[in-house]
C-alpha cells in the first residue's frame, strides 16, 4: 500500500506560483526532506506570515494560511521535517518509528489529515494474551489491568476515580475545574498513594506514565494528569482513561502504512519551498507592525508568527521585548519528558504463534511497557519499549551492551527467550537531539497550570502558539499537534 | 559610615597589571558599574578561565583564580555587576535594594566578604512589637509564630517536625536522606496541609514561602523545602525554620550600610577590566583542550569556564555539544519565582514611636510579608513588602496606581493610617528583568531534586557550575553565591 502522490497545485489552489515541489518519493522514504530550495541560499526577507517550527503542527499552520492566500515562511531548524515525528527504515525496507507513532479512534483531525495526503492506517496487533510480569511471575491476560488480584480492584477503583475526576477537568481551561487548587497542590505520585491500598498498583500506572510523558508521578500534578486524560477525546466523545492507556480503541489502537513521517513529509511535500530546513531560529523582535525572527541564515520579516516548538525551545529564544512574565515563568515550568523508543527486531512475531500480543507490563526491570511493533506486513517481528522518567534514568546513561542486554532480557520476560536473540537493535533517546530536548512532551508539576496555564495559548503581540502542548485535545499527541496548527493559523487569518 | 577604599593592587597582588581601577567612588554609588574597558572596545580573545556572569558568584570566582595568577575574562550581559543583587538611592540619598539585602548569623562567607572590601553591617530593626493582621483584625506579638489561639500549637508543631526532619536531609546530597523519595514526592502544601489542622496555619506559612522562593507551597517540593531549611546553616551550626525565616538571629538579622550592591561592585573594582558588561553569552562550545564563550561582542577562548547564571538562563545558551541530558533535565526543571519587592518612604520610620518594629504579617491582601527597610541612620522611615507567588500573581499585572493603593493599604493595616502618604514609592519586578527572568531564587518542584538533584554541581567538560542554587549553605542567598564561587575556583584550580 503506498500513498497517493499529492500535488501541491492541487491543494494549495490559492498559493502564489513557485517553489520547490516534493512529490512521490519525497512522501516514501524515511531520509530527512530537504527541499532543493529549503536547505541552502537566502531566506525570503518578508511574508505575511512566519512559521517556526516544522513538525506536524508548524505545517499544518503554515498550509491553512497558504490555502488562505498568504505568503509563508516555515522555518525548522533541523536538516528535515517532523518534529518529534521520526521514522527509521530497517535492513528489510519496514518502517518503524523513532517518535510519535500510534493513532486511535477521536484524533480526527490526525486521521482526516492522512487520509487527505494518502497514508493509511493498520491496526496495532491485539490478538492473542498480553502479558504481566510481577513478583518474578508472568501471567496472561487480556484488556487493560492485569487480573493480579492483588491489585484489580485498587486499580479498577482507582480508575473508576481517575475517570470521575477527570470529568470535571474542562480542556480547554482545566484551571477552571471545580478542585483546581486542590488538584494542583498534589502529585499523581501522591494521589494514588493515598487512594490505593497496595503500592503496587501505583507501581502498575508507570506502565502509563512513563510512555505518556517520559515521567513518573511525582514529576506531573494531579491536575495536569487528570486533564490530560479529559484531553483524550474530542468534542462529542469525553476521554477516560481506558482510551488514554488502551491499544484497541485507545490511544495504541493503529498506526501509520510507511510510519507516521509520511504525513509531515507529505505536508511539506506540499508546502515546497515555503519550507525552509537548517534555519534555527535565535531571536523574534517585535515592534507594532510587524514581527522579525532572525535564523542563523538571516532575519525574516512578516506581519504574524507562529511558533510551534517545545516550550523548552521557546524559552531559549532571545524575545524583544520579552515575553510577558506570566508566559515566560510558564514556559520555565513545562518540562519535556525524558523517553527512549527501543525496538528489537525479529525475523518473525514469533510470539504470535504462542498465542501473546507482544503486548505486555512488567513491575521492574528495562522493560516496562513493551507493544508489537512490527510492520503491517509482519515481514520482520518488532517489539517496542518506551523506556521512560525513572526507568529511562536508571538505563539511559549504561553502555549499551548492558542497556540493550536488559532490554532484550525484559522482552523475553514478556514474549519468551526467543526474545534473546534480535536480527536488529534500534533505539531513539529524544533527550540527546537538540531540537526537542526531551520527549514526548511537555508536562507540568504541580502549582503550574492553575497559576500560568492560563496563558497557554494567549498571543504575544504579533505572535501566536501551537505544538501540540497547546491542543485542547489530545494534547501531546499528534492529533494535537494538528488542531493547535488549524487553531493558530485561524487566529492569525482572524487577526 | 562609608566602606574602606580597596585598591586592586594591595588584594590582587598575583594578578598581571593593567586595565581600568574602580575604587572610592565606584563603591559608594548606586550607579552601574561600566568600567572604561568593561563596555567598549574588543574582548581578550583567550583567557586561563572565562567567568560568565557578574553576579557575586561569578565576581568570588573570578577573583580567586586571579589571586592565584590564572589570567580571567567575567563576562556580564548588563551594563552592571551584581545580578540579583541592586542598589537604589532614594531621594535624600539613602540607598535600599531592590534585590538581596539581608544578611544573618552563620552567612560567614558573605560577612567576612563585606568585612575586608569594607562594608559595614546593621542591626534590622526588631525594637517593639511585630503585627499580625488576620480575619479583619490586627494583633501585636514578638518573636516569629504570631499568638493567634487557632494557629498557635499547630504552627510550633509543624515547625518542631520541619527542624526534625530538616535535621535529615544532608545539606550537600539531599537525594539521599532516608526518606528522599517519599519527600520529593509530595509538595510543601500538601504536606502542611496533611500535618496541621487549621488551614490557616498553611496561610501563614506562605509568609515565609512567598518572600524566600516567589512560589507558594504547591510550587515546591517538600524534599527541597526542607533542603533548604537545612542549608540555613554552616558546617557547625545546623539550619532551622527559626534562622531561615527569622529576623535578629535569623536571615534577616542585618542588611549593610550603604547597599549590599556595594559588594559586587567593590569586588568588580578590584578585578578592574577583568569585568566586561554588555557581553551576553550566546554559545558555549567545547573541544578536547579548550572551551569557547561566545557573546554579542565576540568569542573569547579558555581553557575552562564557570558559568554563574540562574538556571533558566543557562538552559538558553547554545551549548555545543548539548549539556547532558541529566544535566538539561534539571535546567528545565529548576524555575525561578516570581517576585517583587515594594517599598514605602515616610519622613521619618513613624511605628517606631508607636512601639512597632514595622515587621508583619498579613493573612490576605497585597502586603502579606513587611520589614523596617529604613537606613541605618532612619533619616527617612522605608517599609518593606515583599511580593511573591500569588500574591504576586494577584497584583504584579494591574495597574500601578491601583497595586500602590493596595499596598499602601496593606502597609497601613501593619503600622496604622500614616502609612498611607508616603513620600516616595519604589518597586521592582524581576520578572520583567531579561537577565533574571524571575527572582529570588530557582526553586526544585516535585520529582526534581531525587532524580536531577545530583547534577547540580556536576562539571560539564571544561565548564564548571556557580551561581547561589549550586550552593550547599544558604543557597539562595548571598552567602551561598560567595560560597558558589569559592567552589568553582577551587574546581578550576584542581583541573
Amino acid at each position: 500500500m503506498t500513498p497517493t502522490p499529492v500535488t501541491r497545485r492541487s491543494l494549495l489552489g490559492g498559493l502564489a506560483a513557485g517553489g520547490a515541489l516534493m512529490v512521490g518519493n519525497g512522501l516514501t522514504g524515511s531520509a530527512p526532506l530537504v527541499s532543493a530550495a529549503g536547505a541552502g541560499g537566502d531566506l525570503p526577507r518578508t511574508a505575511d506570515v512566519v512559521v517556526v517550527g516544522g513538525g506536524i503542527s508548524g505545517l499544518v499552520a503554515a498550509r491553512e494560511l497558504a490555502r488562505a492566500g498568504r505568503s509563508v515562511v516555515l522555518l525548522e531548524a533541523r536538516d528535515r521535517v517532523g518534529g518529534r515525528v521520526l521514522n527509521h527504515t530497517l535492513a528489510n525496507g519496514a518502517v518503524i518509528e523513532s517518535g510519535g507513532a500510534f493513532v486511535g479512534p477521536t484524533q480526527d483531525h490526525i486521521l482526516a489529515l492522512a487520509k487527505e495526503l494518502g497514508v493509511a492506517t493498520f491496526k496495532e496487533y491485539v490478538a492473542g494474551d498480553n502479558v504481566f510480569a510481577a513478583n518474578g511471575h508472568t501471567m496472561r491476560y487480556t484488556g487493560t489491568i492485569p487480573p493480579d488480584l492483588s491489585i484489580i480492584l485498587d486499580a479498577y477503583i482507582m480508575q473508576l476515580r481517575i475517570d470521575w475526576m477527570s470529568s470535571q477537568v474542562p480542556v480547554a481551561a482545566p484551571w477552571t475545574a471545580p478542585d483546581a487548587t486542590a488538584w494542583d497542590g498534589i502529585t499523581a505520585r501522591e494521589w494514588v498513594r493515598q487512594n490505593t491500598f497496595n503500592p503496587a498498583t501505583g507501581n502498575l500506572l508507570l506502565s502509563y506514565l512513563q510512555p505518556t510523558y517520559g515521567s513518573d508521578g511525582e514529576d506531573v500534578s494531579l491536575l495536569f494528569f487528570l486533564w490530560n486524560i479529559a484531553c483524550s477525546g474530542n468534542e462529542t466523545s469525553p476521554g477516560t482513561f481506558e482510551r488514554a492507556s488502551g491499544t484497541a480503541d485507545g490511544a495504541q489502537d493503529s498506526r501509520f502504512v510507511g510510519g507516521s513521517q509520511l504525513i509531515p513529509l507529505g505536508l511539506a511535500a506540499q508546502l515546497g519551498d515555503i519550507v525552509h530546513t537548517q534555519a534555527p531560529v535565535r531571536r523574534i523582535a517585535q515592534d507594532a507592525n510587524t514581527v522579525t525572527v532572525t535564523t542563523d541564515r538571516g532575519p525574516v520579516t512578516a506581519k504574524r508568527a507562529i511558533v510551534a516548538a517545545p516550550p523548552s525551545l521557546v524559552a531559549a529564544i532571545d524575545w524583544d521585548p520579552l515575553m510577558p512574565p506570566l508566559r515566560q515563568q510558564l514556559l520555565q515550568r513545562l518540562h519535556l519528558g525524558t523517553l527512549m523508543k527501543v525496538d528489537a527486531v525479529y525475523p518473525t512475531p514469533f510470539w504470535r504463534a504462542s498465542g501473546l500480543s507482544g503486548s505486555g507490563i512488567a513491575d521492574s526491570g528495562a522493560v516496562r511497557t513493551c507493544f508489537d511493533n512490527s510492520p503491517p506486513d509482519a515481514s520482520v517481528g518488532v517489539l517496542l519499549a518506551f523506556v521512560g522518567g525513572s526507568t529511562w534514568r536508571a538505563w539511559a546513561n549504561r553502555p549499551l551492551a548492558e542497556r540493550r542486554n536488559a532490554m532484550l532480557q525484559g522482552f523475553a520476560q514478556i514474549v519468551g527467550p526467543q526474545a534473546l536473540q534480535p536480527i536488529d537493535y534500534v533505539e531513539h533517546d529524544w533527550t540527546h537531539d537538540r531540537w526537542t530536548l526531551g520527549s514526548p512532551v511537555a508536562s507540568a508539576g504541580t502549582g503550574t497550570t492553575t497559576a500560568f496555564g492560563p496563558q497557554i495559548r494567549v498571543p504575544f503581540g504579533r505572535v501566536h502558539w501551537a505544538g501540540t502542548e497547546t491542543s485542547t485535545y489530545w494534547a501531546g499527541f499528534m492529533d494535537g499537534a494538528v488542531r493547535a496548527g488549524k487553531r493558530s493559523a485561524e487566529e492569525v487569518l482572524r487577526s
